[in-house]
């Protein structure tokens, strides 16, 4: 996994596993304001073949409007993705851009809470799927 | 302007802008594949009030195709942000996501020349734009 995400592999098939992210996101106060199959997307625009998986893009308004007061370019880098990928038919990925590099990028003071906010919301979601795994 | 962004700003009003934009993308082979109107978001969320701004979420399917296959984690910054960001009246921000930043988050090797393929391209829609002005 990249050293810029936040991960869970999960023995949950790829159907199942991206309900429980929609439930887990919804729990933690993030609404998906974005989806793209990618999988879906790619065959129809080049016709390759790529594992399922999806970009949910992952809002909570509170923290996306107190990021972009501090620096209003970082809408460039919102919403928060997760993305859901199967490895195969009972092996799932979950896999978030990590806010501390998405706010890091920035470099302005103040994004630290923002941060770390975004960031505990995350991992409580990530956590939520492995233990109900 | 974040370091982490390719900009320009255009004095032209933002609703114009906005279709400027989505033809200039569309010339340099990006689709749109998301779009998030922030100010409306964010009006609908916590009843606050941002400059007009929407992201759109463009993707050149090669481009995506190629990191993905490099370094699968890559679909969490996927797809690439246009933000277009009203100032005042006639004055206009559009801003991209810089491809060599998010590429440079990977740190995999054998992504340089899709970064560049990619910079070049939101490099040349901006070049249109300021030309067009």
């Amino acid at each position: 996994m990249g050293s810029y995400t936040l991960a869970a592999t999960l023995d949950r098939p790829y159907e199942e596993t991206v309900q429980a992210v929609r439930k887990a996101l919804d729990a933690q106060g993030f609404g998906v304001l974005t989806e793209i199959d990618l999988r879906a997307t790619l065959k129809k625009k080049l016709d390759v073949d790529v594992a399922k998986q999806i970009i949910l893009g992952a809002c909570r308004p509170q923290l996306a409007y107190e990021a972009m007061q501090t620096d209003p370019s970082l809408a460039t880098v919102l919403p928060c993705n997760v993305v859901v990928r199967a490895i195969d038919d009972d092996t799932t990925i979950v896999e978030a851009f990590d806010p501390d590099v998405m706010m890091g990028l920035s470099g302005r003071a103040g994004l630290d809470m923002v941060a770390t906010d975004a960031r505990k919301r995350l991992a409580a979601m990530l956590r939520t799927l492995t233990e109900e795994n």
